[in-house]
């Protein structure tokens, strides 16, 4: 059947994204085939955009439409305050929370010894440079609870002991848990109570 | 953060898909954005061109690329047994058993009083077309194992009785059960053990 090729490809793509297998996606491209106008057309005019705009922040990390990210850019946001997470996924679960009006810096994920991720493979040295750079007073440590998140925030502690502030999430986060897993009270809560180190 | 409207947008619509809620569509637009070249590009490439060229088949309403679906068209394929299925979902489950070597005839649904839907809204007055045009003389009923599904087997068994020969897929298919649920095996082994009416 050669002239179905291109939904069978689609079908291939579709199935390669994260919470997707085959059968989802078979089940989605016929969806999008049947919803074409308000679906299919609209969904690939925003990926061609998105393909060609999205870029990560060169300051922080999160992604945009920009070299420096809307955050980054906010001038209404604090910037003595440096809140450190693993990926964007998380730095979205904090903004849904609404509580935290400083500036983030995402590491694009964690210390492993296993998967030889270190320090260089990070956003660390660059976290050093802004601690300085942007005059931070509190780095809030937001990794998840996990044993790679701890290592993480116990070797960026030791680092940035001498020169900032510390804190980390505590109340509400779960052992074994991670940020974008919950709802935004618990994150709120979490924050409100965080503790120095 | 009016800058990231494309990629909130995108979050938007990939969450309507079938199995993905907000939660896996920003997962899946994260991993579209760091995949780019490889999958975000050409997933926008392929869905634009769906977009334009999906269109369902006027004989037997599978979906592909022309007015008339590679199957219809296949010169190979036995013009005399017609498999009527519910969805194209239901008939890219038969093809990938490899059994059956006629035609479909996909209904586009179901019979349902709660739903309104009667033969008129389904290809039911086409199946009786093409059973006449076409010759066929054994219509395979592939529906599901539902209450709906067998109403309506009953329905059309009743309209082709004097006309054709009628067969049901029989073993395998559990109660309640739904094709595109089956294992390949399955199917075959129901096809090949199809019962007459
Ligand atoms: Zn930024
Ligand atoms: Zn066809």
């Amino acid at each position: 059947m050669s002239e179905k090729s291109d939904i069978d490809a689609l079908i291939d793509l579709m199935a390669r994204l994260p919470g997707l297998g085959p059968r989802s996606a078979r089940r989605a491209v016929l969806h999008l085939i049947r919803k074409r106008g308000p679906l299919l057309t609209p969904l690939a005019e925003l990926m061609g955009r998105v393909a060609e705009t999205a870029r990560e922040c060169l300051n922080c990390g999160n992604v945009g439409t920009s070299d420096i990210c809307a955050i980054c850019n906010d001038e209404a946001r604090a910037t003595g305050v440096l809140c450190v997470v693993e990926d964007v996924a998380d730095l979205w679960a904090m903004e849904r929370s609404g509580t935290f009006r400083g500036r983030y810096h995402v590491l694009g994920g964690t210390l492993s010894a296993l998967d030889a991720i270190g320090p260089d493979e990070l956003r660390i040295p660059r976290l050093v440079d802004r601690v300085t750079a942007e005059g931070v007073e509190e780095v809030i440590l937001a990794l998840n609870a996990t044993v790679d998140g701890q290592t993480t925030a116990h070797y960026i502690a030791d680092l940035l002991r001498d020169r900032v502030a510390l804190s980390s999430l505590a109340q509400g986060v779960p052992i074994g848990g991670e940020l974008d897993y919950l709802d935004d009270g618990t994150i709120t809560a979490a924050l409100t109570a965080r503790k120095r180190l």
